[in-house]
């Protein structure tokens, strides 16, 4: 297993049986179980199987982002000296949002969210200026027309990694507007997949280390 | 002919000939001849034709928009008393802005220009923010990620046009990125296809007519 | 807030919940509540909710429209001089149609429907034209080939707006068809995304001001 | 050889040498030679091929459209009773239309043009009914957003094959947003891919035969 | 009424309510009511109303392709005196293979279906051309790849409307490659949107009566 | 280097400098050198290099398919006992043919064009059936709609490789119509990209051994 | 029948009794019936149908991947003197793969699995290289970017056939981005569409026989 | 001006006169200048000012990534204790690599290449993974199928930051593949639009700094 970024189960698509021994496997080698896109039938056969082992693990259940965290009696957690901000435009962003922030809090960082200073209303993005600068990496959701990452980093000197959420509908819909708005910035931020909220927190992650080994 | 928008030739794809002879029988029946999309060597033809036929006309070259424009001896220009701003995001956007102002024009309106307040920088576009506040009806032309039209209709409440401009490369390049971003937009406008100058210019010219109808 | 356009939760993909809330507090703080997308547990759970607050409130659901719109008892809606025409090709286009009229309506405008017009039968088309001349906006909404906005702009001198609607199935279903179209039309009006009947509306509202403020 | 459609070289990509030997084949074995998207070029090497060759055969050039026909001394043209009208919405639908017109007359239609009836004036349109009401089969090019053939299907009984043209420019430019509006046409027509217009005078020639046939 | 082409109830997407309104007012006016994509429990409805109403009417329910046929007890049918075939690849094309001819029947014309001679199997279409080059006019219905209409064609010197039906999976599913494919035919053809059987039979109706007008 | 594939510069976008040193270092490592998509000017530049370098080299200029092949005095050439078939629709798919033939000939398969057998005219290609019948391995170019290889593969048991050709024009024009034609097919068969003659060539190379190998 | 691909029926949008009918006449005429995209609606009817018909047949029910295979009593297996390997990626490819399993192996080649050798863990797929080289085809299913096949294609002289499958979301997901992988892949390789299993097993089939007649 | 990215002339569609006006500007407020997509004349033009203007500036052109940078005399390079490597798969890939580098270095990062290490070899690429392990940053540039990024984040903990290449033809080329692969992957990356070589450098050269502000 690699030391960068934790192994977690993509629910969606697998039956709960199968989700279930994933977790338990990653549960006792690793002391710790992720899961993803997790549906409420998965929830409850995991917590069911965690009691009829018998097993004394902390569950956390994410349910706006559909993340599931399970770390076993001893799991001792990471700790890396760096901070994350995870920004959102509105409501819309918040399930990938917090997949992100879930993924950075299990690599060790400490995680802030700055939420719904969508481009609408620059004025409250402004309000939040500070808190942005202060972060070591930047995490910004955002879905219809996906300028917020565009704003935000015209506006730091912090890495930003755009995350383009599936939201808008008729052309350009479904994130895809977000994505190609976020791949044309005019200012400087790498991006992730329409909705992935995984990948751009790992990547949060890893940079956090990057930035904590150094110390 | 339609009181409204006023007649154009679409000079890109004919023969310099062709747009000779379309332009002097829109100055002969109209007592003005507008020409979008010209290529140099059309200019110089109709100059040559200008010049043979003896016809004492006005002629306009916006060379960096490609757009011509001809006045008889006796053209009376139309008056309109209403505003259109033309805002641009960059250097790359003039072109197209250029063609929607020399026909917002054309139509009577006063046009002026608020030019290089991208979003990448956020603070110039705030310290414009009154020149925004007084236009009538306000183009915005913005290409790369178009998200300059958001903004500014997040910050005033004056109808809005978007422009989307044929920049930016890769995914979504070509002015793509820029549309669907506008379409997507989660503030109010309305918005016309990539490069459309004339159409965002044309559109502004009739909402300033009909302000200025009722006054 | 902004003085333009009135805040309006779009309601899809939030819980009954999440509506009531925010249609409450824009409630007490404005005298009106509008949501958009609005399905039928998320309007009975908003009278529930107004009852139990004993809130003596005008409530109208277009449930066609899935538009519901709440005024409290002191609510003085605004009063614009300028009169909307929102135009239909068919029974098709009536949802996003009439959520156009709906936010017309409460940004203060005159709106009145012009409907089933559409250029398979040109003469019924050609019938209305007096009405669709006397309008000061025009919101004209079509799906499948979306050609009826090109067609009446090139009846009037008045703006108009095209409304893509997502009708159609097979190569450009869903409303793309529409949508290129009205980009691509040898006319000149601006567009909307598909089904965006609110921007729609709210884009006419402000050209109607525009038009009053002027007087 | 089919009796239906004659034989036609697409002349784009092959060198002139290769136009030429077809050309000249086809003039040996039927009488008769076509070539389509044929070359200034390529029109030259013909000719003086025949002139080296010594044969008096009547070569007809249609420059706007860039067909070649050309006919043997003993030629017999066939000849159809039928009339196949030929419609267009302006300028730049003049090459595919004339390509349309020239294999039409080939197959022995008789073959009328009614020109520069776009929908942005529809009593132009109107004013040319009984002359589409009279023709036998209609074909239909239009570019930009391509409403023409709807618009003329509503008004006649006479089959329509609509004819997209490559014209227009940014989303759904080069004739896509004319095909898919024909696709999604809410009359009644078929449609051949953008600027097929052999393919569409060949099949007005085959519907004509049929016509023709049956007498 | 256009002589032409029958009007049709497209049934999805409206209530049971609507459509037995629809052909209620059609029956009465003309005599005859047509619907397309009808639901199970749409045409339950109809039939109800038809009793409701004591109404002697001749119903006729064609499952497997969702279209309803009422004559009333004094309906005249039509009688073209041509023929259309409608051939189909496989199994799966018969939906709107059947659509194309409950309308071509409708309005007038003899309909033949010659099924199942799928181009996997060149030799069963070969058995069968003498079918094929009888008819006046063929609509060929074919999804995946939707090669038939163009190997038809190239068999027959009869008018071919292709009808890409939306089978296939993957890229290029849904009927996409089968239109494109048509649309890129090269053998001559002209086509329909996918699964417009609806169009195919209504073109097919339309020559065939241009045919039977010259007898 | 791998022993199935030989290694070949992809000329396009290199300089004739670098075209030179990589076939040069491939001449003396491998006593062979091959390149595609070569330009006229980069042969020049080879030959001048081989003169010069007075190397005896045997140079093979497939100037149709820009394909060049250079044998060192001492190769070997490689030698399968097994026969591939490379067919084509027609002209315009000789030069990615001639690119597959170049490559599975110097993997040592005896290769043999079967040409001009296009579907619009199957009996042409039924007369050649045996020939078909008697490759090991067919690859098969085809443009416009792509439909050659689905028949073909109909009609024998034979591995066949779709190769799609970037002919046509309009919309699924440069062989994406033929493609998705060819990954829809409804026989037995593997595709690769548009205009991959290499890739088609080696593939069948690759399976050619493979027979050879089992000898 | 031809002796390659054995028929297959393929279930989706059939009802269960046509499927039943379909598979029952198969068994009656090659003592074989294989059906793929089986609903397990669909199984049971089979099941009860060769109850009901007291027919002693073999079904084998591959549920991963919903093919079904019914053998008669008296069915001969073929023979084939060669060996397929089906490598995944990771567990979302077992669908597909396991349907190109069931066909290569009813078309009598020799079938083995290497699984979940994904290019996130390159070290898990060269441990496993000697089993990938000792295969006389490949067929090699991925999701996501699809990459497995280019890497494995590098490694090994053994025709390679990509198998690209709908995992991913976002933009290129539904296999659409493995898809456009395997088609740019930088090693030679052919593939087959989105979820193609049957397509690619029946082709590692043909191969498979070709390498055994050979012997 | 912002600490972290440098302004860089977008130097494509801009006249030499244009480009040498911002250079010179850039020069004499921040001691440097850096242009990207520089022509041959756009230099040729800067050389020339310079000159004129009797600046002792040192240029360095990047012939290979089009990319100019000019230092004042008394210009002090900033300098960062940060690794970032930059990673290509072959040839193809330098250009939008080398502009990564050229701006990452102006950065003040340590920036080394690792060059010709595509998936096609894979074990070139693990005879390197040392170095890979060492940077703080990747920079993996990739066209065609872009697997590279994927495989390398497989094998290390550094972030890596993909930057596909407008490689590859047909289906999928100019980049899109490799684009739509990178967002796509099944390991922890972040990407950039097609030959964004400038926007990768500058994220690496942000991370780098962040890096070692912590220090
Ligand atoms: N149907 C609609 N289409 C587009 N925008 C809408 C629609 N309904 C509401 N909005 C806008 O979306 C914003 C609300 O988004 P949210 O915060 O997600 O409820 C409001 O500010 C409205 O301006
Ligand atoms: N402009 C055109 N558009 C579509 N098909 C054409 C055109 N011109 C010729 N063809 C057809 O293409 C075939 C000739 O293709 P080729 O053998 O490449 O010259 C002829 O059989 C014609 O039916
Ligand atoms: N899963 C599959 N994918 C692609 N083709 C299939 C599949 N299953 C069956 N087929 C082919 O589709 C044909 C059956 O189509 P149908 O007549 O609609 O059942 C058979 O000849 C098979 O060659
Ligand atoms: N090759 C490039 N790709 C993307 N952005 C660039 C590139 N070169 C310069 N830029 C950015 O584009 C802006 C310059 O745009 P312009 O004003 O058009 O010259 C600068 O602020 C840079 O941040
Ligand atoms: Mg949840
Ligand atoms: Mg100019
Ligand atoms: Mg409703
Ligand atoms: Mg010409
Ligand atoms: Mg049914
Ligand atoms: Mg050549
Ligand atoms: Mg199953
Ligand atoms: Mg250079």
């Amino acid at each position: 297993q690699r030391r960068g970024v934790p192994e977690a189960v993509y629910a969606e698509g697998k039956t709960a049986e199968e989700v279930v021994d994933m977790l338990l496997a990653a549960l006792e080698t690793t002391g710790r179980g992720i899961a993803t896109r997790v549906s409420d039938e998965q929830v409850a056969a995991v917590r069911e199987a965690l009691d009829d082992a018998g097993l004394d693990a902390d569950v956390r259940w994410h349910e706006r982002s559909d993340v599931l965290v399970i770390h076993g009696p001893e799991y001792e957690p990471p700790d890396v000296d760096a901070t994350v901000r995870v920004v959102t435009g509105g409501t819309v962003d918040r399930g990938p949002a917090g997949e992100a922030r879930a993924i950075a809090v299990e690599m060790g960082a400490t995680v802030e969210m700055v939420e719904d200073v969508g481009v609408a209303g620059i004025v409250r993005l402004l309000d939040r200026l500070d808190e942005l600068r202060e972060a070591d990496v930047l995490v910004v959701a955002a879905g219809r027309e996906g300028a917020l990452p565009t704003v935000v980093a015209g506006l730091v000197d912090t890495p930003v990694i755009g995350l383009p959420t599936a939201s808008g509908y008729g052309h350009g819909g479904d994130g895809e507007a977000a994505l190609a708005g976020m791949l044309q910035s005019c200012t400087v931020l790498s991006t992730v997949n329409v909705d992935a909220g995984f990948v751009a927190g790992a990547q949060a992650g890893l940079i956090a280390r990057a930035i904590d080994d150094n110390t």
